[in-house]
């Protein structure tokens, strides 16, 4: 079974949004065990259309379309795709209400134009999922000369190019119509064990043994991904019968990875550093501050990106120039970006915050050097139960990165101690 | 002249990386003046990238490639251009020797598999610009079989995947021969009003007569790009014989959209509203503070991303804890989603950090309501020489786009009081 995927959009062409539709897609696509050897974007023009989608039809057995499926006149994919399979567009009533019921509930009208969106071609379905106004097509190629449409030997879906309305209907209902032509039985899973603390090559070092063993024996197989502030994450996949099975081997997989790099492994798929962090301060009645100099804020800004932070987390004072570090947090007279500056800031803002627990970060983010101390010189520092520890670090990067490394570095350090705290 | 982009790439199909290549070009083809109907990705596989190559210069007068270009051996992009044009590969000394030097200026030998880099299909010559160690190629269709290189009816150019290797590449030796080749020698400039304070649809409405005038008339188009925390921008491009006709068209479209809507344009081209704010505070010599609950220290990050921040920036009191709002900044006992709360907070944070000048906000940034306040619901307020004026909103969106309209509605609100304060 092979599908391509069609981006529409002469916005795309113009480089005036970025498709990242067609690099989501043709992830599920991989993971589900279908390949895809072609992505295609045109503009929002018929004939150009109707090429791609012929040609992409003509070399696989299935495509996808995304974008077009809007209400204005630029909005064409469903005209299109009548005209690909030769067959008329019929006004579906049943669709008609859907799309009127969606207004409703936002308490508008229905404009005239949005009844375009009610139209299929002959032979085609509307995919059940439709969390905006654009329904989602599945048009069997050939339904209208007698085949039946879960049947046809090819298949085009149109989904409309509004990520998360993309994303419910290609799970939903595309990927299983795939799975089922494709008579894929098997099932592919993947986890994701995010770490910190190891560079990308340092940790294809580290399990380099093991995923030669994989490649002899089988097994999940494993792959890295640097995401900055995210961390350094590292895929299993596995494919096998049943879920159950594929999970036996991804259960073993990171078994024998924690057994390896364990200690730099700090969460598990969408936990990020912060989340985890606000889960253990939660789990162990601890109010967090921080006290934050070349970060500007961005070490609470991660922290209240998580919804519920308010359970763990009080506030920050942002010292950024030198005389409220001393006058708010107590650091003495003298250098800033120092040991000595660091501790005082963690100490201060936990008095004056009446915090448990805090991290406190001083340093130049560049791009000039500060007290001679050259960009990417950070002091970081945690508070946990009135003692502190402190470290210091020379980033070899840009102001952007400087910054993020130090938010994510620090929360590492303070989600170490507070584990050990908890088993202590 | 129509110009074909194709990205080469095996992991741009797994959707592991995101083609923003592409879009790039994109971008820079239309600026040119050259036009661009179909953008392709394809896998590291010979068959298929020679038929997606050959079908692009098919349809199309140019073709440019991203990607294989790379020393090992999936990096085929050579190889398949050569079998396209008919031609043999054979090593270029004089390459051999810029890519020696380019190791030897990072003091380290070269490896042997390097070399391939060096290959040059038979009629190709190498992109002067080389900012890594993977040259660039510009091959001329049918350059074997007579054509003198520079005027055959057909180009292919290959350009590597790393995006500042591909910019100067494009911007030095592809644009200018697609010009050259296509006898454009009229120029296109475009600039940029950032604006803030009304709807896409609300822009498009108050400016329709003067789109409608352009498009009988003549001058600078204009279009619209909603960029979130980075406010609405309008961009006037215009195209004329000369740099110095195609400014003056610019100027003349900019002075008429400022006359319309000139009130909300807050910025030019790079113009941020923390650097446009920082610029009024140190021009006035200023002092800035934030007290921030929901936003949770983005304000100061945003701030803090401009080097050069602290000429103006003093730090943050970020009080997302109800008990630091009343210790720190002197909110009384009472709701916190108040104008009474954020009126003490702005006042409180001036007095704490000895600021002049301060932004403060206070609401609920949800998923979940607060204290009988739906998401959205927010208070924003402006100190400046003492005096608060404060504001309530509430808006319609999810808690990332709550959190990052507040930021810049509150500093929109803060330039606006400082050019008065100027003007004044």
């Amino acid at each position: 079974m092979r599908c391509e995927i069609v981006a529409v959009g002469t916005e795309l062409l113009l480089g005036q949004i970025v498709d990242t539709n067609s690099a989501w897609i043709g992830e599920q696509l991989a993971l589900a065990g279908i390949d895809c050897h072609r992505h295609t974007a045109v503009g929002d023009n018929p004939d150009r259309m109707l090429a791609a989608f012929s040609e992409a039809l003509e070399r696989s057995d299935a495509v996808i379309v995304t974008g077009g499926l809007g209400p204005t006149q630029d909005d064409i994919t469903r005209d299109v795709i009548a005209d690909l399979l030769g067959v008329e567009l019929v006004r579906d009533e049943s669709l008609v209400a859907r799309i009127e019921a969606v207004f409703g509930g936002r308490g508008r009208p229905m404009p005239a134009n949005n009844l375009r969106q009610a139209d299929l071609p002959v032979g085609a379905r509307a995919i059940e999922q439709m969390p905006g106004t654009a329904p989602g097509l599945v048009c069997p190629v050939g339904a209208s000369t007698g085949f039946d449409g879960d049947d046809s030997p090819k298949v085009v879906y149109a989904v409309p190019g509004v990520p998360w309305e993309m994303h419910q209907m290609v799970e939903g209902t595309i990927l299983p119509d795939l799975k089922r032509r494709a008579g894929i039985s098997s099932v592919i899973r993947s986890r994701t064990l995010r770490t910190w603390g190891r560079s990308e090559s340092g940790l294809a070092e580290d399990l380099a043994n093991e995923i030669e063993r994989i490649d002899s024996d089988g097994g999940a197989t494993i792959a890295f991904l640097a995401s900055g502030m995210e961390g350094l994450k590292v895929r299993l996949t596995a494919k096998a019968a049943t879920d159950a099975q594929a999970d036996a081997l991804l259960a073993d997989g990171e078994a024998r990875v924690r057994a390896i790099v364990g200690d730099i492994v700090f969460g598990m798929d969408d936990q990020t550093m912060e989340s985890v962090v606000l889960d253990l301060l939660v789990a162990q009645g601890l109010r967090l501050a921080t006290a934050e100099s070349l970060t500007g804020g961005m070490i609470g800004t991660r922290l209240t990106e998580v919804p519920g932070a308010s359970r763990a987390f009080v506030g920050s004072v942002v010292a950024y120039d030198s005389g409220v570090k001393q006058s708010l947090l107590g650091v003495p007279d003298g250098p800033v970006v120092s040991e000595e500056a660091v501790v005082a800031m963690a100490l201060g803002v936990c008095d004056l915050l009446r915090a448990d627990v805090s991290v406190a970060v001083t340093g130049v983010a560049g791009p000039e050097p500060q007290d001679g101390h050259e960009p990417g010189t950070v002091w970081m520092a945690t508070c946990v139960d009135g003692e502190v520890e402190a470290d210091r670090t020379l980033w070899p990067f840009d102001r952007p990165r400087i910054r993020q490394f130090t938010v994510i570095t620090v929360l590492a350090a303070l989600r170490r101690r507070l584990l050990a705290r908890q088993d202590g």
